[in-house]
């Protein structure tokens, strides 16, 4: 049968063609700069909580204290997820994949919420109150005990953590993990919030969008990775390892996890701000292994391929944070998840206050003028 | 605060850019052609069933006899649900919108079943062949009445038919349904495809670029209009009041459901098949209602807009298919996922195959320069 295609399909990145517009958050990765809505990253990192960059994402600017209040209310009052979801998420076997619950918890809520039709703001502080309670309630589960019940009195990174452990976290690791979720929010038009724009563009609802941007942070290309940095840490074991380990892997070629980005040609702002959390908040062994191996890879890169500008990049020390404040490596990549969640609400939002429906093309590449033998004539 | 950007975002819908190759399907607009893999349209519509083209999706070619009768097998073992999955539809309220029934049974599907890594034909079966079984546990159990097991000795279209209603459908609407299946199961790259293949991209599992897929299909804009024709076709009621009614509808500048498409510029071959397949299957009054609304529309459209060509579109003929078979109206478009979900799963072994990251750009249009107050000086 000639069905051998003339020439093989390609798969075309899309890399650098300006897609859609955005008002939320611009990457220069030439000069290391993130600014969220006109603001630096280091200066939300230093100066605002996770709340307040959900609301610039979603509002477009900043909350005065008496919109924060409400704003804090809202997400409170979202918090606790409906019955009918708690008990889906009781029917998933507790070796189920984190980020399958989290993608399965957040279309059960989308249905049980009846989130439908045009995206509200609505929806978007649905889901991202409620995101945290998913993943939460599930790791209590698996660890075979009942899940908490979000507190209200508490912000949305003290709510997270303490929903985790049935104790307040201290200060210190609220902040850290406040920041890392001020940092991870929003990142122009990466894989999965790409993927929230396609769905919105169809008109389809917020919670649809959402849960196809989870799928595609899934990906070991975007964002299934920051747990393969603790890997590799718990492999070099040691700060003295780190040179004989690291030469090893590049000498067989191993990838080296946590360095070089598609965009950033300099250092990410992101990976400064989570190294210094790392060093306040890690154990001092750790912390000198970390360190070490990111100087060491570095060097060690750099004489490896000298033409090319290989830096940290935010998945090194944002996995450094993560462990430190104590979460499971893989809880890693659905706690990446409860953050993007702002900027993917967002972005559905702006799709959908000017859609068009993004329906680009493909070009066949497969045999012409087949026929069908008839089912009586098969063999 | 100097929040307002210099100017509003604007969408691009990528309209006739190709960003990936193909040798799945060909979408022949100008001259009404669609092509899957060398075959005509009409030919598999007339001499392939829905295993035989979800098999030529697959593999690049038509089944053996002894291919097919091995597919069906692997097909059949897959139909029935985990338990796991079925106690998670029984969690979902009755009043569920059964596009967020699928989305969120397909999740569970694949996080039960641990659907997780690199995508294979495997993962493409377990999908297709649960998806009528979640669609119609899902219909028994709102009709207040328990699931029906999959038969293994049915094929697709039959054993679907067979679980909504408990008994064994006619040889005429196994067949109607099954030429409906054959004909939706590939498009190009519409925007449900398109989402699969950039959530594939970061080289997350195949369930996650298929829940995706799931949640863009559902968008009005794209398959979540088939029930709309039928809404129309019940308002306009009879044959004689078709003209008076369309007349109306055009003056208030309303959208005629099931008319225009943005590929075809001439008659949708799809649309031609399942007008026949209508006019043997429905009863005389509606098949008359249905063809002189289709001729009025397309005279009164003619009339007002003669520079442009519009023609029936494929849903306009699908829901009158549907309706005759006796699916109730808003399982149209879950029953439409049922049979793309062999193109999705198609798209994302081919994209799997030579990957790279689909990841484009946007444009920052927001503002710059703006600095956060400290916390204790907000206002």
């Amino acid at each position: 049968m000639a069905t051998q295609s003339p020439k093989p399909p390609i798969n075309k990145g899309l890399e650098g063609l300006v897609v859609a517009d955005t008002q939320l958050s611009e990457v220069d990765g030439e000069h290391g700069r993130l600014i969220y809505h006109g603001y630096e990253i280091a200066d939300l990192a230093q100066n605002a909580t996770f709340e307040d960059v959900a609301y610039l994402l979603w509002m477009g600017q900043l909350p005065t204290a008496s919109e924060l209040q409400d704003l804090n209310k809202r997400m409170a009052a979202n918090r606790l997820l409906p019955d009918g979801v708690l008990d889906i998420l009781k029917s998933l076997p507790t070796s189920t994949v984190p980020m399958d619950v989290l993608r399965t918890g957040a279309s059960a809520l989308g249905a049980v919420k009846k989130i439908d039709g045009k995206a509200t703001l609505e929806d978007a502080i649905a889901l991202t109150a409620a995101f945290p309670t998913i993943v939460a309630a599930f790791q209590r589960m698996r660890e075979g005990k009942a899940p908490i019940a979000p507190r209200a009195d508490l912000s949305h990174a003290a709510n997270y953590l303490y929903m985790l452990t049935g104790s307040a976290p201290s200060e210190q690791k609220t902040r850290a993990l406040d920041t890392y979720l001020v940092l991870t929010a929003d990142h122009g038009l990466n894989a999965s919030t790409f993927t929230a724009r396609v769905i919105a563009s169809t008109e389809a609802d917020m919670c649809s969008s959402v849960v196809g941007a989870i799928g595609a942070l899934k990906g070991p290309l975007h964002g299934g990775a920051p747990q393969l940095v603790l890997d590799m840490l718990k492999a070099i074991g040691t700060a003295e390892n780190a040179e004989t380990w690291i030469r090893n892997a590049l000498n067989r070629h191993e990838k080296l996890m946590g360095f070089g980005h598609r965009v950033y040609k300099t250092e990410d702002p992101r990976a400064r701000v989570l190294r210094k959390l790392a060093d306040q908040l890690t154990e001092v062994e750790f912390f000198k292994l970390a360190s070490t191996v990111e100087d060491t890879a570095l060097r060690l890169l750099h004489e490896l391929k000298p033409e090319r500008r290989i830096y940290t990049n935010v998945e090194f020390w944002s996995a450094a944070v993560m462990h430190a404040v104590g979460l499971p490596d893989d809880l890693f990549t659905p706690t990446f998840g409860c953050s993007r969640v702002a900027g993917w609400t967002a972005h559905v939002l702006e799709q959908q206050s000017d859609n068009r429906l993004i329906r680009p093309a493909s070009e066949y590449v497969g045999p012409w003028n087949l026929k069908v033998a008839p089912i009586g004539q098969r063999t």
